[in-house]
């Protein structure tokens, strides 16, 4: 079977694809270099048509993991796609999902595990970077909580997929005042969000 | 902030919407179950037309995983995804590709981490079911083992994405002789793949 096993050329070659096909020039070049992650990790070159972020969201995002900020992280698909050699103050990834608390916060707040999940983030959610891959419940509850007073993370990777409410909770996202990058729509998963992630923590193609 | 919070409500209008909308005709029933969990996690109903599938794929992989097969992932977000509570036998997921002997056997072999963490594998190759869902290499390494005269697993789900290789090994695992199911192209990744091995292992909706 002929095939290239050399995995540096496997990534030249990926990503001189993605740079070859996908029109990314409505992006500015540090938001760009993020999306050519995300194209990498889903395959898909038509994806900065709906890709939306703030001015600063690269910069925040780069600066607050710099300075040891923790990523806060929906579901552990995505902390599990974390590259922890990229992070650049060996920052924590934190997932709360399965903390043995949630499913009694959960029907206490009668939401569900991944919004309940957030509650465990309290003291740790100002200046975080937030990446939010699965649950569009974990987004908007996000936002409920900074519009109630909680402290505002640094930068928020917002995208989630699917059909109920992912739309909806990144459109709200965007329409925040945070520092935010969002795929619209029903496409997102934790794959595409790990990688944005990835390319947030270090320029190393 | 209006949303819906009722996780079980929000899984049935996720299913009902892709029901509704994604064009399941050419697939068989089990194959078309394990496809709207595949469109659930990655927001796609267009997913169906680039699925291929050996007509045994489905019941093989159940058939394994009650008789306790492990299954055996590229990558470590794939393995992250895997739902235990609905594996029939409290099957071991296992992914190999942090094991400290990978590097070595990468630099003696040529090949890519992947590739070659898929060597430590070959105890428990038989009758398993295999799970590829990021890197081509593992997959075109898989076919060379099997070639080679290695033990056949059980059931092979190759969604690895990308754009080096990715449609290349999706192609010929389906000219082999193994039970697969692959997404052809270059769609793919780890949540795709996961959300197939759950439905593997569960009707459950």
């Amino acid at each position: 079977m002929t095939y290239i096993k050399d995995g540096a050329e496997i990534y030249r070659r990926s990503f001189a694809t993605i740079r070859a096909e996908a029109d990314l020039s409505a992006l500015p070049p540090d938001v760009a270099r993020v999306a050519v992650r995300m194209i990498h990790a889903c395959g898909m070159v038509d994806l900065p048509g709906d890709m939306a972020w703030s001015g600063g969201v690269v910069a925040a995002a780069r600066t607050a993991l710099e300075a040891g900020a923790p990523i806060l992280c929906d579901a552990n698909m995505v902390a599990a796609g974390v590259t922890r050699r990229r992070l650049p103050a060996a920052n924590e990834v934190i997932c709360t999902l399965a903390d043995p608390r949630v499913p009694a916060l959960a029907a206490d707040l009668g939401t569900t595990r991944s919004a309940a999940a957030l509650e465990l983030w309290r003291d740790r959610l100002g200046g975080a970077v937030v990446a939010v891959g699965n649950a569009p419940t974990a987004l908007f509850r996000l936002l409920e909580m900074v519009a109630e007073g909680a402290p505002a993370p640094a930068a928020v990777v917002g995208i989630p997929v699917g059909f109920i409410g992912a739309a909806e909770s990144k459109d709200a996202l965007a329409a925040s005042d945070l520092e935010f990058l969002v795929v619209r729509g029903r496409r997102g998963g934790s794959a595409m969000t790990a990688a944005a992630l990835n390319a947030l923590a270090s320029d190393e193609e």
